[in-house]
């Protein structure tokens, strides 16, 4: 019976993997969700609109299906849970079942049809790819996160300290004044809305915010450079030993080869060390 | 007959191909798009004008005879249509000769007449080279382009479930919100005017803001990275292999050297092996 | 008693490294520092709070310790200072130690509360590699500076002398120029609140503002280019470098096995000659 | 005498190229800058002032007698102005030596002042180097320029020939649009400023915005990413040459012992064959 599933699963693994499947598959999430965001705004249906909604349904319960296979080919139900994109999977295909009967709880039920457009990332293997390179780069970009967070702080606490006078609503408290920084790290309205205001009664308040700016620009630099060579790196270096590899193997032939020759000569000169020996050994006493 | 089309063509390709040509031809193009562009605005004429609109006729013909020497050439007509850029040269060239009488249907025309501007593009070898980069690129773009459609369809979708009470200008629908969002991604007045308004109704509002932003920039840094990461991988592979190649091939040299001295020291050890054979083979039976 | 202070010295040096006793400080750290900026508009305190509160004496306390273990096992006190990080830990761990009653200069106490922060610099060793990282890019980043510098400086001049007239707020001298020009140069309402007031009296302004905006982007991308290449030159020749030597090594060694050959060829080429001699001696008189 | 010049001109070039000597004169050229600047504000000047000014002059003075050595040391003067910094310097220095007595033509007086701070350029190797590689990336840029040019340029005629009835200032005539788009392109008010206005007449804009921000986005990050390839391909290559020419030496000469090792055994097997003929001629006739 394990065997039949694990068929079924491979049937499902490689329909799943067809290129023209795919294709349609994913037309028919993007279309139902741009029917599903559409409908936020128009209510009626035409038949084109049922048509699109009978396959996406179509398309949910294959999902459904293909998940209940791929749990009942696991041996325990607990294995099915260890990998996080089975969760994910889980979680997807589970709320895009919530009942919608649109008469009470509209809002949330529409929602949960929004998350339905994320089964794009579970089917689509490029996504999932994405998605895993975006969360191996947390722990590094963590660090760089936190020496932000440390500089925001201590200017957020300083702008605080200093500027609520000028204006309560952006330098209120230092969490207000943290988001007034960021506004002016993506340097929107930095200058005619949070500078020149301040600059009014502190005319030195330019230093505060150009040393903010360069500061973030610099360890935005420092982090792009850093993030670009650590991968290229590891690129490299897997690069440099594959060749190196293939390259460290020939070398080794040749010594061997060149072992092999020593063995031979020291084979011969022993053989023609005997020959002489044997001829001249009277004459001179060996060599 | 096929023979003198060639010859045609050898040649006009060889006048294209030609540095000042090349030069004198774009000059052309860019004043008298600069003069047409310039006519939107002022309609008389003077006689440096009427000059360059010549020289632009004479360009137009000249790529007319070249576009129609190329096509003799072909064995079947179909066959010139089959190559993507000889379909663009032929609409822009078609294009350049719909007449312009300026009487009515002016402003087709005139719109028709800034097409030309794009002769550069099947003139200039480089834009051309630039252009299909572009078009090679699109494939590894659609997945992230696919990806940040999902963020901005969820965020959208939150978004006009929350805040449309706000402001329905912004957030009235999701196809609205997923615009105010594209307004965010590039950080136009994202906080004077769609923030701090939210934020007024919604004070947790930068948390929906913020994880947009970080989401966005951290998938765009991603995407810039593996981009870069994926050409110079592929270049890189090529100098490895190109260099190993020549490296390889001395090694493997130097190992059919090796052996040759191998054989040669079998034939000398045989040869050795004989002699002593027959010298000593009644004392020592070989070696 | 040198000995025992290494060994404490060990010690704390381990404890700080261990992964658990890391995070609680960090968490620790940070929650108080939240708490601290969170008072700068709530007064009243909470049992939670009151332990986080003690929980950051107790780090101060800590780092107070080890500070001092540290400075006690260097042979002379002078030597701990020579090195920056030493004299940046003295200072975080001076400052967090001195007393704040809130009674006077409630302030300046505050904002020395603040700068505790900085202790997560010290205490986690890849902030301190990010931060030397910053430190080591300056000189590079020096020169491309003061290039910025001198255009800023001749194109605020011109725009001091060209546009005083429309606005003094924003060219009124050659220092507020300069401000406004890097107002547009990070794009905030360069157009809409710059370019478009002046353009009202100067038609061709936009020429200034065009070529300044695209000055700055090209020195901006040589910049980055030449920073990521100087970077990557040094990575790679490292890699190439180690690579070479383990390859270069292997290649020395096969040349000694093959001048070892020869040796021994020579050797036996001599041994056959004088074979060959005696025998031929007479014949040949040698070869 | 033409000896004793370059004596000069060396002295000179040493003198210069002192990094204390060097870091003196920056200092002074910058803080005259800053104070020619800051006396388009404040007029009144005290004894620190006067001390710098006085410095400036010599300065200029010193760059004067440098140059006039330079072109002295040259054979004819005409080869002096060959080479285009020795014409920039020529340039900055005549302009430093026009007289400014502040009566009339003060401004164009004070310009020329201010351009006196070109003189770090000629000063500082580094920006010397930082100008030389902007101008060898210019024609790489060319044509991507180009490329913009004709995007801008079509973009703008659609623009104007659609949107001139919603906003005669932005939209107004061909090159009014063009500049309208770029201020799109750098993100300033682009969505509340100019694009909101024209989507109430035309709610379908947005495509049209929209397409030209992602052709641009695009575009960018293909020359950003073809130019870091360009150049890096250039510094790979070189590496890779210069490593596999030590390599190659190294194999080559490898070879070459493995063919003298050749030579010396076919000597060999012909001194032994020789021996074996002599001996055994009669038996086998030869080997």
């Amino acid at each position: 019976m394990s065997a039949s599933f694990e068929t079924w699963r491979d049937r499902f693994e490689r329909l799943r993997a067809h290129k023209a499947f795919e294709l349609t598959v994913i037309t028919i999430i993007v279309v139902s969700a741009l029917l599903i965001g559409a409908r936020t705004y128009e209510e009626e249906t035409n038949r084109f609109q049922e048509l699109i909604l009978a396959l996406d349904t179509a398309v949910t319960v294959f999902f459904l299906v293909e998940i209940l296979i791929r749990m009942a080919a696991e041996r325990r139900l607990r294995d099915f849970f260890r990998r996080g994109w089975n969760v994910f999977d889980f979680l997807i295909v589970t709320a895009s079942l919530v009942p919608l009967d649109d008469s009470e709880m509209v809002l949330l039920a529409r929602l949960l049809r929004i998350f339905r457009v994320l089964r794009l990332v579970s089917m689509i293997p490029e996504l999932r790819m994405l998605i895993a390179a975006l969360f191996k780069s947390i722990p590094r970009m963590g660090y760089v996160a936190l020496l932000m967070f440390i500089i925001f702080y201590i200017y957020g606490a300083i702008g605080s300290f200093l500027f609520a006078s000028v204006d309560e609503q952006l330098w209120g408290n230092i969490s207000v004044s943290m988001l007034t920084l960021f506004q002016v790290a993506t340097f929107e309205s930095w200058a005619t809305a949070v500078l020149y205001p301040v600059m009014e009664d502190y005319p030195y308040a330019w230093i505060y915010f150009l040393t903010f700016i360069f500061l973030n620009a610099f360890i935005f630099l420092n982090m792009m450079i850093g993030i670009v060579l650590d991968v290229m790196q590891k690129e490299s270096l897997a690069i440099e030993l594959e060749n190196g590899e293939g390259e460290a193997a020939v070398l080794h032939g040749l010594r061997q080869d060149v072992s092999q020759l020593r063995e031979q000569l020291d084979r011969m000169e022993a053989t023609l060390g005997a020959g002489r020996g044997d001829a001249r050994v009277d004459k001179h006493g060996g060599d």
